[in-house]
């Protein structure tokens, strides 16, 4: 059902999903599930000494892993080990995620592969487990072969700093231009899904900013979990969740070499009791609980994009199907006009009508609504009149909203993106020299 | 056949075609052929008087006339009207184009076609032919109002002005954003393609600049030629040449609600002597010479993208099909990355490689040869060792050449676009407030 046509907003949605049975857990991250542990340190992969560059999260126990990557075929080396250990070795168990920023391991040929086993090999020495069960994954600049001398110090040290309360490191160890590290963690109970008694934790932590449009995957994100999932039940969930958090991020339409995003579950928080089952109350709570997390981090991905002062959330409506309604969406999420608009603080609709017009969703230009940030400005696709004074103050807030409704069926996508600035011109026409 | 492997430059292309049988006009524009006149003036559109603002192109004499026309949904009011008149009523023959500045009107509604069809009627009142025969154009802020009753003195103004070096002012008022106004012209012999002693004339204008990606059509451009053509032939010949031009210009991916480009034809260069045939060698000699239009007045707008500093053109080589070889160009041609490190002058092929991983070509990482500038950057998709010194000065040139070999195939992609600036920002962020 589309909205009504005459003037007043189309209805609140803010992006979020619907209310869930879960609880935020503040200052929560990727080391707060039980049966986890985690650290962030200089290792020596950038030259500032102050900023930590190498990360190490790991599961007391062999724990479930499921992982989604990147679809670019210019996939990096680590995304290739890690593939292979996650599908070809280890069943779905796997001990350990090490992360290091400042080079991307990408473009690196055979001998960036060997790279990625050899430090592989060497963190899985260190915690006495075998090297299939160690993820690894890069990021920072594409085409430079990993400094392969660091990882000798730098991994008996960061297993050394290995702690509960290590999480925080671990996420500000993994950025690269973020403003900020990302964190985010929730609760949920296990009364009233068969596992009373029992409290289960969903953490975890990403990085973004640029290059950002994942497809099937993200940037780099680990998410840990106590609950007990069997590795392909939790591949299932995964796929489902990041198909509508992490993959609706786009900062600027470019998709990284090296996204990826790991989900680690120890069962720790249920020991002895069975696993979750596919389809019980106890798997839809997880999902739910994962999906928050995983919301939370995409939001803050995007509000951190690159230069960013704006979080830009879009909502398209009124779709005749899922892919019109993610095609509508992506195209004015990725529109440098649409972003720009944002930037400027220009209540500027008709970029907003050219970017779905050009999307390939099917509609008539009569049937379109548009709002942005819940004033009316299109019906029926014309020009509707408004305050240009309240769209100003409104444009104060630090999330925008626009809301387009296509009046062709009953399909909804929501896409995550920023405004487009001087900044991010400057962040990136200065990266590398 | 893809190039070789080491690290001698794929073999220089320009982006321009093949050398063609036809002869540059220095100078010439959209009146350049016989048989047409133009003008430019200000009629009020725009608030500075000294910008011009309102432009008309007017046959002798009926004159064949085929165009393309944006394929976004939110088609501007004057491209329903133009398809109605060209399509439906004039059997393919048309007297002239006129189109004002300041105002796109588009998601105007019926009214806005309805002041369309009033500024074709009005204008051929004064021409003294049917309205139909009457092609209409605007460019400038979607979502407002026709200001009509500017037409009524503009109208009889324009009229007064037009005459046979009216070209250059035609051109300029039909500009927006862009820098300069954009005009190319050639000429070509009648002789050995069985017109003795003939010279025909093609020439034309555009504006370009932002909200530039287009699909089927182009922002606003008018070509004439006085070689003799029935509507059906110009239409195919047209179709062809902007597929391979036009087409293949993309400033920032996004595309306007008011793209079009129309093609007349007076056959006053032979007057009396039979119509280029489908297939002849007249033919071919004419469809060069609009190729080498055409093409020359794209790379104008490539070059003059809002905000730009540097023209980019982006070959592909080496494509398993021309989809894939059209995906992969026009990937690298809309990335942001790549684009703003153009504009830092660094010659960061990583992000060539992302963008090309990341377009759904088919291709192997390690078949990958990448130029910039003439300077082998990539060899089998590894780092190949380049003097930045070097890469440092070619990037003082004003156009910036990104060669790619994917190794995959026969087939080939030329893309035109520029390098991505703090003044697009500048300029996109305070348009329309």
């Amino acid at each position: 059902m589309r909205a009504s046509s005459d003037t007043q907003p189309l209805e609140k949605q803010n992006g979020e999903a619907a209310a869930m049975a879960c609880t935020p857990l503040p200052g929560g991250g990727v080391s707060s599930a039980r049966g986890f542990k985690a650290a962030g340190i200089h290792g020596g992969f950038r030259r500032d000494p102050n900023r930590l560059d190498f990360a190490l999260v790991v599961a007391d126990e062999p724990a479930a892993c499921a992982a989604t990557f990147t679809q670019n075929v210019f996939c990096a080396a680590p995304i290739i080990v890690s593939k292979e250990h996650l599908e070809g070795n280890s069943f779905g168990t796997a001990r350990a995620l090490v992360v290091n920023s400042g080079t991307a391991n990408a473009a690196t040929g055979p001998e960036g592969v060997e790279d990625a086993r050899e430090t592989a090999r060497s963190v899985a020495d260190y915690l006495g487990c075998p090297p299939c069960e160690v993820m690894v994954a890069s990021t920072g600049v594409i085409g430079v072969r990993l400094p392969m001398h660091v990882f000798e110090t730098a991994i008996p040290q960061v297993v050394e700093s290995l702690s509960v309360a290590g999480g925080a490191d671990a996420a500000q160890a993994i950025i690269t231009t973020d403003t900020h590290s990302k964190e985010a963690a929730v609760t949920f109970s296990g009364d009233r899904v068969g596992y009373e008694g029992c409290v289960f934790t969903v953490g975890g932590m990403a990085k973004g900013s640029g290059m950002i449009m994942p497809n099937m995957a993200t940037m780099i994100s680990c998410i840990t979990t106590d609950a007990p999932l069997d590795p392909s039940t939790l591949h299932d969930v995964l796929v489902r969740v990041v198909g509508t958090t992490f993959n609706k991020v786009s900062v600027d339409s470019d998709t990284s070499t090296n996204d990826c995003c790991y989900l680690f579950a120890s069962g720790a928080a249920a020991s002895g009791l069975p696993l979750f089952q596919p389809g019980s109350a106890a798997c839809k709570a997880f999902e739910d609980a994962l999906h928050a997390v995983c919301l939370n981090l995409a939001r803050q991905m995007a509000a951190d994009g690159e230069g960013a002062t704006r979080l830009i959330v879009v909502d398209v409506q009124g779709a005749a199907t899922d892919a019109d309604a993610d095609l509508a969406a992506r195209a004015i999420a990725n529109s440098p006009l649409v972003k720009t608009a944002v930037y400027g603080h220009d209540a500027n609709w008709g970029r907003i009508a050219m970017a779905i017009g050009k999307s390939g969703a099917a509609f008539r230009q009569e049937d379109v609504d548009i709002d942005i940030m819940g004033i009316p400005v299109c019906r029926k696709g014309l020009p509707v009149d408004f305050s240009e004074e309240e769209a100003l103050r409104r444009f104060e807030r630090p999330e925008i909203g626009i809301r387009v409704d296509l009046g062709a069926g009953n399909s909804s996508s929501t896409m995550f993106t920023c405004d487009l600035t001087h900044d991010y011109i400057t962040i990136n026409g200065d990266y590398r020299t």
